[in-house]
């Protein structure tokens, strides 16, 4: 049983990203005005948010960047319209998918850009990729992170092979991402200890990046806390592809630091997430991402169920379950 | 930490206690029509529930009866006009709240009735009147559980006489109930703890009854399954009042137990609960339930809100924390 103390007290290594541009571009397209980013990166200074991650650098040879916003490419002169020189404690990141980042060419040295963090987002079977891109990133003098996803899927072995050949990269902080929202608290234990030891032995981080697929997102990062996962993505109101993400308004109030303040957070989503979700975007816990995250698939069918507007969830059961 | 096979395995001791009509009622004054209930017991026949609770005891001295649906005064030929005799494994529970209830009439005998287990709802300084209305359930020939709300702000010495006062009585459930939705898994933990030290001192089963004001009903209920809770309260899409309670559909897409079955309550949830909520029936999260949860106060100030169709948070915030 963990101590009420680690409750009641905080460890000062802790930071929150928020990642609600990426992870919630994904249900808009990316289309968010400037006011909204404006506000976000305002309401994010004064919550005490650690980093903000604008988006991902995609690849225009592979994205049309006229069917997306501009935090689908996070180009440097975007951000910087939003964060100047960015003379603040909040630091910038930006995602970079294994496969969908031309990064040789549009990450540039950190010292002509804004940006602070390059989280790299691979799967299993292209570590050895993400490895080139965290040694290209760090050359050019960025901090580094890497999303492992789909892990509730995995086996140990190979998630230990994994861990093994990031610690022994230039990577900083190594994160377990829950794609399918599959995974229990108990899961999670296992998992940041699995982690936790890698991370020790090389020095490295540990971070969290869960999905509400079974309204579990807050619940695991905050038993990841307790667990010594350090780095905590989560998003205003949840906002995030499918059943969404752990909620920025959550994590902030659990949080026992005194830099952290849920306040702003409760303004910002009164002024902005509501107004976004009444403009028709959607996302969030519903029976068909519970049912994908139960099974332990990709959220993808469901999404399609949500996009095509149905609301027969016993059709869609059965759909899933003859595909399992 | 807490074993694989656990989350693999089960114990046959494990009761799903369905609160819809229950915990539901307070959002709709009961009104529910005689199809949904009546689909709503069949679906808890197939979904394997082991308890299906009716409503409210409630007293007509005190509860205008014009004003409510028959589920708040359960009488018995109200329930057996659903349930006709319940040949089945499926047994009916009904709330007495004390204070509330003219228990020692509106409770009839159990060989004339087809209520078999009377759930108590008390606060802890009414103990000695739970344990009045205990005894008298008992002698009628009923099960009986009572549920000790709000324990979340109340200190672990009083929780310990009450706990010690239950295990002397001949009640055969003792429920933790967070009223508040404020407890985080690790103080359940810490509360399942306690109550199964007093539960196997007097030979008792210890409950759970949750609500989902930091998204934590079904983490908390998961969390109370793996320290040794035996009964679950659940409704089907959280309703309840509020923030609602642990989501039925969960809890049964969790369970391994295989008389347990997700699929009815997928299908019931597809007929009933989503034209409940069309039709203006309002529960679920929502940013004023995690303020009460987070600031450990009763969620009426925030049910006010709720019904005055307010959405000014940031303002209801600062009303809040005032009165701390």
């Amino acid at each position: 049983m963990k101590e009420v103390s680690k409750l009641l007290d905080y460890r000062p290594e802790i930071k929150v990203v928020d990642a609600t541009l990426r992870d919630g571009g994904l249900v808009n397209n990316f289309y968010f005005s400037d006011e909204f980013v404006k506000n976000l990166y305002n309401a994010n200074l004064r919550a005490g948010v650690d980093y903000m991650e604008f988006g991902y650098k995609a690849d225009r040879e592979m994205f049309d960047e006229s069917k997306f916003g501009p935090c689908k490419f996070c180009d440097d002169e975007y951000i910087r319209s939003v964060v100047g020189e960015n003379n603040t404690d909040l630091k910038i990141a930006v995602m970079a998918d294994v496969g969908r980042c031309n990064y040789k060419n549009d990450i540039h040295n950190r010292d002509e850009s804004p940006v602070d963090l390059i989280r790299v987002a691979t799967y299993l079977h292209t570590i050895p990729t993400a490895v080139d891109m965290i040694e290209d990133a760090k050359k050019k003098g960025y901090e580094t992170s890497c999303n492992i996803m789909a892990i509730s899927n995995a086996q140990e072995s190979s998630i230990t092979a994994a861990l093994d050949i990031l610690g022994k990269s230039p990577v900083d902080v190594i994160y377990i991402v829950d794609s399918f929202g599959a995974l229990y608290p108990e899961q999670i234990a296992r998992m940041a200890d699995l982690f936790c030891e890698f991370a020790d032995k090389y020095g490295k981080r540990v971070g969290i990046h869960a999905h509400n697929n079974q309204q579990l997102a807050f619940a695991n990062t905050i038993e990841a806390v307790g667990d010594g996962v350090d780095w905590l993505d989560a998003t205003y109101s949840s906002m995030g592809r499918g059943a969404g993400n752990c909620a920025m308004e959550l994590l902030l109030g659990f949080l026992k630091n005194p830099k952290y303040n849920v306040y702003p957070a409760i303004q910002f989503i009164e002024k902005h997430m509501t107004k976004l979700r009444e403009s028709g975007v959607v996302w969030g816990y519903d029976l068909q991402y519970m049912m994908t995250g139960l099974l332990n698939h990709h959220p993808n069918p469901a999404i399609q169920f949500t996009n095509a507007k149905r609301n027969d969830y016993a059709e869609f059961y059965k759909e899933i379950i003859v595909q399992d």
